[in-house]
């Protein structure tokens, strides 16, 4: 069976997935500079070469794109815009070759058309329930899994729908003090996960969280 | 200058230090089964000789009694009593020659005499403000440091206070879902503090927050 994965879900010591105030400069918002450094240290690493600093932290960055056949994810992950388009010059974060290069469900209640661009990435904007986004997403996958993105709303959604299957959680040694939680809102759905792995680097602690 | 220092305070990836309703048969509460698993393994493997399991984590929890001349406590840390003491019959979790061995200043709106125990620990039950709390401690510590028991409630108010000097964190794989969070209510004194270290043992993170 196809599952639903979340990978690289950074979190702080305080339990924060984003800060507060997410905008154009400052896509995670206020409070967390750095949540991400970890990763993206370790993939410079790894395309330097230095396979040390690159580490376990490159290996589980590089497992979440594994077998994965579409995306969903929430507008924020999508973009800074809020409330209706003004219109449809935002295409992303990632610049007209998004590294998916497959089909991506972005929910939103702010419809627009479907929005293919280079490489194979077709945005797909989407108010439907998250279960039938999460069918979509399967039937574009077509027998490989699906990858939640961020944020931690959506994630938190698919995890109430009882949908989310695997889910690798990453710690880092920071504190935000503000923003949205990831633990947040999960209700009695958080009793359906256990942790099936605890590894660390000299950076962060990687978590994999599985339903029972 | 002595310190005032927290240790040992080990939180669920979910951030709860404790669990809902504690009691005599659930001193941290429900959900929070094995919270400090990690420390009894550790210091089990240190009487055993074991030293590769007692490892990093039996080290941590002994650098946690090394230059405490005193101790400051919640009262759900001293017993699991509410409201006025029905009599003077419990005199806390740890038989009659508590491991403390020197005074404890228990907080407590619900005074009762001083309670000098075996082996020089002596309990002291006080309802004065953190602040007037600390100072005699550190007048008892003689110029040694003064250790922060729990509960998380207990260790919010002395960093509000902004008394707190270092906190040594764990993060134990295991998710809570309710109970008592360590990192609500710190208020802007959150930005006080900073990682000073990290290291994991193939069990916990160990962090150790200190002021800046």
């Amino acid at each position: 069976m196809p599952k639903l994965r979340a990978h690289n879900i950074t979190i702080t010591l305080d339990g924060y997935a984003t800060g507060t105030d997410q905008r154009l400069d400052a896509p995670f918002g206020d409070g967390v500079d750095g949540l991400h450094e970890w990763m993206f240290a370790a993939l410079r690493a790894r395309d330097e070469g230095d396979e040390g600093a690159a580490g376990i932290d490159a290996d589980y960055v590089e497992l979440g794109d594994e077998n994965i056949g579409a995306t969903i994810m929430g507008r924020n992950m999508f973009g800074p815009v809020r409330g209706a388009w003004q219109d449809e010059s935002w295409t992303g974060w990632w610049g007209d070759n998004p590294p998916f290069h497959h089909d991506v469900f972005v929910r939103t209640h702010h419809l627009r058309p479907s929005l293919p661009m280079k490489g194979g990435t077709t945005f797909h904007f989407t108010d439907e329930p998250a279960e039938t986004v999460l069918r979509r997403a399967f039937e574009a996958a077509a027998g490989q899994d699906v990858r939640l993105g961020g944020g931690p709303t959506t994630i938190q959604q698919y995890v109430r729908a009882g949908l989310l299957d695997e889910l690798h959680l990453v710690v880092t040694p920071m504190l935000a003090g503000k923003g949205v939680r990831l633990f947040d809102n999960w209700g009695d759905e958080i009793d359906g996960y256990q942790v099936a792995e605890q590894v660390s680097s000299a950076a962060v602690t990687h978590v994999r969280l599985i339903r029972r």
